[in-house]
């Protein structure tokens, strides 16, 4: 359960005990793994089986040394001695460079263009086409095992290279069907994975009769080549169709077109698959594409939990039905009506992921690297509670875009929690991705006030945003709320004080109660007197932990409050604490955030020890003076 | 506030509003950071002042685009273009290679081993000594500014080229005084930083008499070129100390001799200091040494506030003591009577800094280029609540030391949560360090459970450690509290159900409540009926939350207990849920979890989701029935 329970994603799918998933995350410590690797042999530069490169990582984990199956007379120095052969050196070959340069597993790659992204990183380069028969199967030769940074490669070479024995991750039968857009999605089809309409389109009285089938917009796109919104076209109505095919090249360019998804947010799911066929799921993300190319993506993303399951199982659905080892990216719509419909799949580390990198246990590129090696899958799960990725676009061309990208990134520097990545591209281009940068923290709403902060050159006015709310039904109750303020500040919690009233402006504390936890509100005070009802509304407007604390009223002694806040119905919680006592109110929420907080457990802990010496301090007087003395003073 | 809140060690200062910590984190927003750096220019490749250099990344978050002192002819790609030199290429050179290839800062090194580990991964690698003066000369020429990752190289150079105008961060001074162990000492404790008594000897009856002087043990050490233990002897009595003057090749080596300081426990802090003056301080860590190497750090340290308080401004004032730019690494002993004495300082990045990667918003990496480049200072605060290193060290010479290595290693990649670094050197041998693994999660003892698993090679056996301890006095609450280990089932939190009586099992109830923050509990359920003393006795010795269900008990309807549990006095809240509510109780550990736990968090929303959704299906049903048919079902 272990690992079931660290990753959100893993988590999904445990409820439906899907068997791969549960399998996954297991396999590493059964003998099994080995066995299962042992009939997908890795290949060593020779070409030839190598066991000891093939086990070497797995087997000891997953047996005594007694049984190991390490031939005594070869070593492995390290992680592994594998050399993975990247075809493409953009800033996703970069990235996989840096992942593997901590674990010191060589990389070479090859890329066209001498001074790409991934050059001055990687182990070696050849400088030569990824596209071309001869110079792929040469710089295989040189190589452990094959995969790419891009799928727009020569699948053939792949193919002819399989045969002999070249170990290709994933399999070159899954460049195939993803490189033709057409393919890829009559292969989803077939396997039952749920995805927007389409046909193929091989003259102009095609498009006309899809138009009529589909309805306009229609989204007409060329079957290859197509990236980063390049080979899409958007018919509005018939009209506009003849345009928008001649955009594309014409209809013998090899097109096809979708019917238009009329959805509400774009996800992604980053799945990785091991050698031995295990997978795990990364966190739902969801994607904001400006000019069809991603911009910001959002992780975790902000859907129900059962949508965030479904996406999930549909992306380990279609990753499932596709062949070999690595991460993959599955791009899906959700719609209005709460369908998830997959988009389109990239064999690769993708833009949907970079976030991973600071905000997952594994990130991306460690697992494809793990995946592609035949390491243990590492855990996909996040170790920050919210991260934004923002993609740094070239504003403009040459140096005026350079300027623009370096402005910033220096505002960016300026704002905690903010790693900042730069490609290193020798070209500034309008659009050109040219860095990102990662936001973590504490949650989502956090993240979007400093990124809106840099993006609007406000780095400067990025302040703190208050962890506990301290809400009260009236003023009347200030005079008992304000220790809960006092003991914030003694223990240096960010809070914000409100009157919020149930009866008096019942709006406001909906608002509030709504609104708290995307603001970065951790916990939520609520104190009330009488027939106390706010605790409890607020409680169940919100998933964030609520604390009541009964505040004694001019009649009943602040029983009526105490009874009206703790004796809640089944399903809506709220932390009662004793009459008047927001003293403990506000030690509650300091606990309550020492769950993630060490710093705070340390001061509450110092708080109880200073606590207990006082204490021991009045035993000795009395001890000392008697308790005549002691009471006369 | 931003970030004092957002950083435990600013934090620490807070409280004793420390002026220049206060500025570090602000600095950066005010057109004094741009001021502050005019007079600390830095020089260009060509040795002279270079204001795009020096101001790019700082001022522009500092300054509206109107008064950005940029330059509007030269531009600068990427976050920085300043070339940074460093004396030295092993793994702490290696990792700044790393942390640089993120931000695309080039880092040229010097180090006389042609495949040293930093080598790979430098921009350059000049392959000649660092203790050479015309070599540091040449390479110094090359570089925008020069800094080190070992302190044993030729500060007489350094001194040269600082008056030439070469920029050395840390400055040429802070090398001097570090260099030499004696002169360090005689330094800070000219600087009033509390250090175990020492004193020089120069011959064999200073020895005697620094023996009559701090008594035995005594320890000896050489005043250069001593690191990981080298240069260190003790000498338990008179007899001894012959030996161990010898040992360290006699007094005219240059010996000093250092009261033996009864320490509890090493711990350490990494101090930056940005070219502005600006300090950070990272969270206090335990460092673990065995045969004087480091070999296990945990971080945060297991100390009292008042001590991590203590540490962080002897750290905080030992560094202001020293010139320069950069990291600095404060080692200190912690002893019995509760006291913070300096040993040693390095003023580079550390072994005791490794796991900041991934456990800091900035790693002591970044942050030290970051320091030396002029950019802003990062975030030094940690993002996960614990975080453990093990050095890699070589457990025997050549093939077969990498074999045990690499067994851990594999061992050590079947465990979530866990990184590798390898540093990739050539040569094994023993007691060298290698690499070594990170650790992070939610608690120190899981970490330390895991940890044993992986050196005792038992990965296989890491399994899942309870989130919610679910306690009651006795089983005749069980049938009510079954229903909170239901609830945690439904949300997937691993729990744990325990009879813990305060009254018939006291010393049960102790160590269970004082350990339970250790194993890795992040909140206790505490049920009891008729005179509840329980959760209040539990709260008292746990800094962590708990809740209290009021068990209705034979007699009372549980209003007794429901007052027990409730009323607590001040300083020691229970979260008190409706009698007989375990349900609730539950639901309001899943919403605490959830505040570092965004997949409870959406759980929890759909939860709610549901709740009102099956209302609504009642309502209907009321309304097509009637009420009357309604109530005959």
């Amino acid at each position: 359960m272990l690992l079931l329970k660290q990753s959100s994603a893993a988590l999904l799918v445990a409820g439906n005990t899907s068997p791969v998933l549960h399998n996954s995350r297991f396999t590493y410590s059964s003998q099994s793994f080995t066995m299962s690797n042992l009939h997908k042999p890795l290949t060593s530069s020779s070409g030839k089986f190598n066991p000891v490169l093939a086990c070497s990582a797995l087997s000891v984990p997953c047996s005594s040394h007694e049984t190991s199956p390490i031939s005594e007379d070869k070593h492995v120095h390290g992680v592994s001695e594998i050399i993975v052969g990247v075809l493409g050196g953009g800033q996703l070959g970069r990235m996989l460079c840096q992942a593997a340069s901590q674990m010191a597993i060589k990389v070479k790659i090859l890329d066209p263009s001498e001074n790409c992204s991934a050059s001055a990183l990687a182990y070696s380069h050849m400088v030569d086409s990824f596209d071309d028969s001869s110079t792929v199967e040469e710089f295989a030769k040189r190589c452990d095992v094959l995969t790419v940074e891009i799928e727009h490669v020569d699948v053939e070479t792949l193919e002819k290279l399989e045969k002999e024995g070249v170990d290709c991750q994933p399999k070159a039968s899954t460049i195939r069907i993803i490189q033709d857009k057409y393919m890829q999605k009559v292969h989803f089809s077939q396997h039952g994975i749920p995805l927007p309409e389409f046909m193929e389109i091989n003259d102009f009285d095609d498009a006309k009769r899809a138009g009529e089938l589909f309805g306009y917009p229609l989204m007409i796109k060329s079957k290859r080549l197509a990236y980063d919104g390049r080979g899409n076209a958007v018919a509005k109505s018939q009209d506009g169709l003849s345009s928008a095919v001649i955009a594309l090249g014409g209809t013998n360019r090899g097109l096809y077109v979708e019917k238009w998804a009329p959805f509400v947010k774009e996800l992604a799911v980053i799945v990785a698959r091991g050698r031995d066929g295990s997978m795990v799921c990364y966190p739902v993300v969801e994607t904001i594409h400006r000019d069809n190319i991603c911009h910001i993506v959002k992780a975790p993303a902000d859907v129900p939990w059962k949508i965030n399951k479904l996406a999930t199982d549909v992306a380990q659905k279609a990753v499932g039905s596709l062949e070999g080892a690595g991460v993959f990216a599955v791009e899906l719509f959700l719609t209005e009506d709460g369908q998830i419909l997959l988009n389109e799949v990239a064999p690769r580390p993708h833009n949907s992921g970079h976030q991973t990198i600071e905000s997952c246990y594994t990130s991306q590129f460690e697992q494809h690297l793990r995946a592609v090696v035949g390491l243990p899958l590492g855990d996909s799960s996040m170790r920050t509670p919210a991260s934004i990725m923002y993609n740094i676009l070239g504003e403009d061309d040459g140096e005026a875009g350079f300027k623009l990208a370096h402005r910033l990134i220096a505002r960016a520097m300026c704002v905690p929690g903010v790693s900042v990545h730069w490609y290193d591209k020798p070209e500034m281009r309008k659009q050109r991705k040219m860095g990102h940068i990662t936001l973590v923290g504490r949650s989502m709403g956090v993240l979007e006030q400093r990124l809106h902060c840099i993006t609007s050159d406000q780095s400067h006015k990025v302040n703190e945003t208050p962890r506990v709310g301290i809400i009260m039904g009236s003023d009347s109750d200030l005079p008992v709320m304000k220790d809960a303020a006092n003991i914030l500040d003694m223990f240096g919690v960010a809070h914000e004080v409100r009157i919020v009233s149930a009866h008096r402006t019942p709006q406001m504390m909906f608002s509030y109660a709504a609104s708290a936890h995307t603001r970065g509100v951790q916990v939520i005070i609520a104190g009330a007197g009488g027939a106390a009802h706010l605790p409890g509304m607020v409680a169940s407007l919100t998933p964030l932990p609520v604390i009541g604390v009964p505040v004694r009223a001019t009649r009943l002694d602040g029983v009526d409050s105490l009874l009206s806040i703790v004796q809640m119905p089944r399903g809506v919680p709220v932390a009662t604490v004793a009459i008047n006592n927001a003293t403990n109110a506000a030690l509650l929420a300091v606990r309550m955030l020492g769950i993630s907080d060490p710093d705070l457990v340390s001061r509450m802990s110092q708080y109880q020890e200073d606590m207990r010496e006082e204490n021991m301090v009045k035993g000795e007087k009395l001890e000392r003076e008697g308790w005549e003395l002691y009471l006369n003073q």
